[in-house]
């Protein structure tokens, strides 16, 4: 399903639904991170989806991760938490969600990389390369707080 | 709307339902703990509510906070990220939600304690009262949380 991404632009249209999401912040023992190629928006991107019902953070990190990547990981913490209201996702059926996203931080325990139909492709990328991928904003912020603020202090907004 | 929980529970119906909640942990310069009784479920707990379309979880705790306690609060950080699927709410309606609350912390910046339909009291607790109240176990965990960890070592679960 296409997907249309709206920060702060007053084109956007008035959200309809809040749906909690989970994106994963994963870095394995080289300290690259895990980023997916989104079909629905043509983007670079963490891997990540909505909480199922359910399942916890934890458990919707792991298994979108492992459906994105074919990698395994464990939580080890918080990134942040994503409420902006000026950012809107807009769908194809109707559906115009208002950003709802937890941040985890994790590292690769395993698996093998292998992207799925959200994912064309997915990479091993090194903090340096971020630059040169075209990121939507609101996944860049999530980025540069998973590289530079410590663990232990997790964004809220 | 009177509501029921269940909390790790074999006889609790299965969920339908995810709705973004946010709890604050708000204290004062007395390192008092500002906590609501409860018309709902008849218990004391951490104020709090559903984010509303429009808003970030920082403007929700604001609200809610200034709403069922009258206290005006700043967000100064995170408690934790409750997504546990076996805290299930049943309400009158047949809405059962399942779990899914971010705890901020925060401090109290003004304002006059007063209750309101959702709150038949309110009160500043310290630390060593909390035991002393009914408390549901979902809400004694936060505080534990809040009162024990790092302000900077949030929970995910």
């Amino acid at each position: 399903m296409a997907r249309r991404d709206f920060y702060d632009d007053p084109a956007a249209p008035p959200p309809n639904s809040i749906v909690p999401a989970v994106t994963a912040f994963v870095t394995d023992d080289q300290h690259r991170l895990l980023l997916v190629h989104r079909t629905d928006n043509d983007r670079w991107a963490l891997p990540g989806g909505a909480v199922e019902l359910g399942e916890s953070v934890t458990q919707t990190a792991v298994r979108e991760v492992r459906e994105e990547t074919g990698i395994d990981i464990e939580v080890t913490g918080l990134v942040g938490v994503y409420s902006d209201p000026r950012h809107i996702i807009a769908y194809d059926d109707g559906e115009v969600r208002q950003q709802f996203a937890i941040c985890v931080r994790a590292k690769m325990l395993g698996g093998t990389l292998a992207g799925d139909s959200e994912s064309t492709e997915v990479r091993w990328v090194r903090p340096t390369e971020v630059d040169q991928l075209d990121l939507h904003p609101t996944q860049r912020i999530r980025i540069d707080h998973g590289l530079r603020l410590p663990e232990a202090d997790p964004y809220v907004g």
